[in-house]
């Protein structure tokens, strides 16, 4: 099993590990929180997340619905998706779409190797489609390979840039208050207008904020509140965590999140999520180390350097380069991008090489 | 002195007209208003507007305030002016910035060639920066070319996407309500958090409204409402249309704005706005027609054909095209991008040459 919450040194299992440049913020995350979840070495809860995938997309003025928009040629929930896939500790992923949709959602899940996915299919509105979601989640459900998780994430198909630390925030947070949820300043001040469409009063900024994704419900506390929830809130309501507390007294914890939460709405989120996607891919780096527990050192260190380095980026091709030292071999890929000079294939080597010889002094 | 409100097809001064493609749209909307304002014919307020452009942008994440954040080489204020400055019945705009921005924004207005800019320094807040350039119009300062107007159009620097048709809209509305602002629906449900960071209540997304800018006043109301307003107020408040009903009891006519009108907060908001200038840059063709007034017919066709062929857009260069069948000349400025084939200023000069065989058989 295992240690809960995760961070980035944790024990590996069988095979090749796989480092991220963010275990370092991770572990220093989770130092952060307090409560019965974030003990080191408790037992982790069992988690899942639904994601309703069934709108149309009106506010975006195009024929496709958003999440299936493409950008840089692959759609947007394929990139919520690996968003989701890249938390080790997520079991399972449900996505509500239309009936219309589901095939075009199984060749997005086949053509990008998408892996622990269950489709269901949206109801007519966003909290149908959520509790189809959590319906499929539920201990009660015949022939279906799907377990009941202790913690659910709800989170939306067109917010492709959530990051593991506010998922493991928001699900440490519901692990102890209930439910939890992601907030962010308010942009613009929120009035009340009155039936003749004049200002009846505004809303103090600083006293409000947005409810954002994702959020985490305890899995009996969310599926209780949809269960108990009238066809009302079904049709109109658009807030988990006003079910919660309406039907569960449940008041949920709120996180600040960052600004990358944002929700892909109109045209203009296109361009912008297109721009963030092209600047990310020339920033990733994946290091896979297939090498002994004890030289795992080496690999800390060469995170550390390239964590410094990350402002040179765009890294062109695949880069893959190999010490001749050691029995194990030391792979770099670095994705593709097209701003990078072909020499930086040699820096990377060169860098790894200082890391070999600085842990081992050779 | 102009007929009120401005549409397409309103009695052109002397010199060569500067035909938009949006006059037909902008006579439409005009004729969909009713009260005092909007009768044909009836005389013009006198209009001004005031951008508070004093913000540290702080949220944007960079060091530049967000307002002066190139944009294609371009500050993005620069786009914000220029679209007020192509109202034709905005007379004066006052822009308040700080001390030390002053110099840079005096260059932005040299080299972009703004024209009917007046600068005053920005106070500490929001609120103290409006004030700052209600001041400048007021009719009691001394040594100060600027006059009242009539109605004052407040404004953001950070959204240069505002058309004619929403600015005619608020002026329009209040110089019947005396007060008049943009409001969109919200993105994301607003909620109000409790001292312990826990949820309190959730508002009904569908009663509420984001107010966006801009935003419109009778001048002698925002005046008197700022005179009156309190510290508290001028400090912590971010909301013209709450102070003119705080301090003159008036309740701002809400209108329903276009996504257009969001604000540059955030840096994929910058990602956006570029994307968005690029599109737009591509699509502008700026008619300008020196002929006789029983000729202008000329010109409405060939808006018609454009119109119609802006599908086809990404014009190269500059065209410069004119007809030998008559004693005026008619140009067309396409303006530059890099994607339209060369051979698309002969497609436009055919057109030319069609408008003209069509409407005098020849």
């Amino acid at each position: 099993m295992e240690s809960w919450p995760p961070g980035g040194s944790g024990p590996a299992g069988a095979g090749p590990r796989l480092r991220g440049l963010r275990g370092a913020d991770l572990a220093a995350s989770a130092s952060l929180l307090s409560g019965a979840g974030a003990e080191a070495g408790c037992s982790a809860p069992a988690v899942a997340a639904v994601l309703p995938a069934g709108g149309s997309g009106e506010r975006m003025g195009v024929p496709t619905p958003k999440q299936f928009c493409p950008i840089l040629e692959r759609p947007l929930i394929s990139y919520t998706l690996q968003a989701l896939e890249r938390v080790s500790w997520i079991k399972d992923i449900v996505v509500a779409v239309t009936g219309e949709n589901m095939e075009a959602m199984k060749c997005i899940i086949q053509r990008y190797q998408h892996k622990g996915i269950s489709l269901v299919e949206s109801g007519v509105t966003r909290h149908r489609s959520i509790f189809n979601g959590l319906k499929a989640l539920a201990e009660d459900q015949p022939n279906c390979r799907l377990s009941k998780p202790e913690v659910v994430i709800i989170h939306d198909a067109v917010r492709p840039f959530v990051e593991e630390d506010v998922l493991l925030k928001v699900v440490t947070a519901a692990k102890e208050h209930g439910a939890a949820g992601a907030i962010r300043p308010l942009v613009s001040t929120v009035i009340s207008p009155s039936v003749d469409g004049c200002l009846d009063h505004s809303l103090e900024r600083a006293r409000h904020r947005a409810s954002e994704m994702p959020q985490a419900f305890l899995f009996d506390v969310i599926y209780e509140a949809y269960q108990q929830c009238s066809d009302y809130d079904l049709d109109f309501g658009t807030e988990c965590l006003h079910l919660a507390l309406k039907y569960c007294h449940i008041k949920a914890k709120l996180i600040e999140g960052s600004p990358d939460l944002w929700k892909v709405t109109y045209k203009r989120d296109l361009y912008a999520a297109e721009s963030i996607i092209k600047e990310r891919i020339s920033q990733q780096i994946c290091v896979v180390m297939d090498t002994k527990e004890d030289e795992e050192h080496v690999g800390h260190r060469l995170e550390e350097m390239l964590k410094n380095e990350l402002n040179i980026p765009h890294i062109s091709d695949i880069i893959e380069t190999s010490s001749s030292h050691f029995e194990h071999t030391c792979h770099i890929y670095a994705c593709k991008s097209h701003i990078w000079q072909r020499s930086s294939a040699n820096h990377l080597r060169a860098m790894l090489q200082f890391c070999l010889c600085e842990c081992y002094g050779l």
